[in-house]
């Protein structure tokens, strides 16, 4: 293990590492300012890896990746859930195995450049307000629908953490305390209605209520995914359609709570179920609007995300660090 | 009608006029950078008296209270529903009967001073911040509980004005879609189920839906007030017990909901309503810890208001203008 300063005074371009760190690999890229990502790669994260040599293998990538490039490192950015901004540490973190990991101090040990840690959900909105859709806005905030549902929130230009690093959590706010079980121990989060799995248990409920006609009927709820109710949607499947009209009525019924305490210029929904586009966005700004306290009617957009589908993880922790250095 | 610079380069103690508006009268005092109301008065705002001339008279009221004294006004900080920071003006005020009020302006004809000028929760909220229980705090809500229920958010030590100056809306977040009609037009807000008009409304669902035995059975609903229910709750009525511990309920549910956004340290209850202490206090942080995402619990503070009973209006006006001035 041999630390390297690749900071040198150099005159070739800056860059920052992004890395994005899932329950089975990590993707990481080269982020300039303008946020193009340069080059990138990924590692396996999963099967119990212990995170001194996971960290070791991604700062030896990072190096492969600027062999050879008039690039100088100027900092790594790192998302990952349960990572905290604050302590610059992964906490608890089921999806990795990891009980306690001091991110900044592994990576210390490889390359002596500043790093920054956050939560996938926040990396995801600092890449939109830098390079996104958010361009230009001091407020606003982000939902990423995904397995499960995460947010970002920014106020007056910052990033919204909170007095432990751990605010931004629409996902586990609640519908109804009577409702469906959450992983969390709870009952009703917003993300057992609003998220790809929310989707799916949805589907079942409509198949108990309604007599629709499905061909997700056929289906188990095993076998059932995002994108299968998203494609049966697009086929016209009456069942499926009704699936996301739910899913955005209760969206924007949520929302409109979010709005009432941010008063944001944007919501923004990014992640692989935001990728079903008018599906999900048009029943969700019906519900927002409906559900919006008056003086905020008219004034809320909703978008899909700006950083387009590939490599938008990597930008947001890419945006983490240019952010963290005060340079973008 | 005659412009006066007041703020010259004596060497006196420097003071900030703190108002805050009501629909009957505006309370005004001098503020000092401590937080000690040094004087104050009121003057009536109500039977739809023109903005100029209760404008005029509130600056002849301030040059009063400045008379023989060895005090420098630095500014004017101006709490009023419907007040926006960014314009600092006062629009569609039912309660004042004033339709647009561009109150630097009307200020600036008679007191040369800076002034800001923003709602009544988040004046609050400054106040607490500044000389009350959130010092030392960069996280936290303010919750003002009275006819309504107003909030304040504070987040990495800034105020939380939202996009164009109406963040902070927690009393119309939604506790039911299908729940009791609002002034605001729609159904199932925070306000009506937890304010002083909410717990007379909670009153009467008890009084429709139990046998509880309570004095209150013999009060019109007209002749009902929050210190009438908090007298008899202190009595032990089991209604008017049973009416806090419900609103309580409601309260903690929806606090939940805001911690789940903000990651507060602490969230403090203020007004007319939050002086029934412990009456409301107890259920409300039982219902929030119950309904808290685990990573929150244990860690929230619910705390009383640090500005005692008098003046705190007044004095959370005072702490915007110091805040404005970049000097507290």
């Amino acid at each position: 293990m041999q630390t390297e300063n690749l900071n040198t005074d150099r005159t070739e371009t800056r860059v920052v590492l992004g890395v994005d760190i899932g329950g089975t690999s990590a993707k990481f890229g080269l982020v300039d300012r303008e946020g193009c990502c340069l080059s990138g790669g990924s590692i396996p994260t999963g099967a119990g890896r212990p995170p001194a040599a996971f960290f070791e293998d991604l700062c030896a990538a990072a190096r492969r990746l600027l062999e050879g490039r008039e690039s100088l490192l100027a900092g790594v950015g790192i998302g990952a859930a349960n990572a905290n901004f604050y302590t610059g540490t992964i906490e608890r973190s089921p999806n990795l195995g990891w009980e306690y990991v001091d991110v900044r101090a592994e990576i210390g040990k490889h390359l002596d450049v500043p790093v920054a840690v956050t939560n996938d959900a926040n990396a995801a909105a600092l890449g939109e307000m830098l390079f996104g859709a958010a361009r230009g806005m001091r407020d606003f905030i982000v939902i990423t629908l995904g397995t499960g549902l995460g947010s970002g929130i920014v106020a007056n230009g910052s990033m919204v953490y909170g007095a432990d690093g751990f605010a931004g959590e629409i996902g586990h706010t609640i519908v109804d305390p009577a409702g469906r079980v959450c992983a969390c121990g709870r009952r009703g989060c917003l993300e057992t209605y609003c998220s790809a799995t929310g989707l799916c248990r949805t589907v079942q409920e409509l198949i108990c209520d309604t007599v629709l006609e499905s061909e997700l009927r056929s289906s188990s709820y095993r076998d059932l995914t995002a994108r299968k109710v998203s494609e049966a949607a697009g086929r016209g499947d009456p069942l499926a359609l009704a699936a996301f009209e739910s899913c955005g009525d209760t969206l924007g019924l949520k929302l409109a709570d979010a709005v009432a305490h941010l008063g944001p210029e944007a919501v923004i929904l990014c992640g692989g179920m935001a990728a079903a586009g008018e599906l999900i966005l048009r029943p969700t700004k019906r519900s927002l609007e409906k559900h919006l306290f008056p003086i905020y009617r008219g004034k809320v957009k909703v978008l899909p995300s700006g950083l387009g589908e590939t490599n938008t993880a990597v930008l947001g922790a890419g945006a983490l660090i240019w952010n963290a250095l005060g340079e973008a």
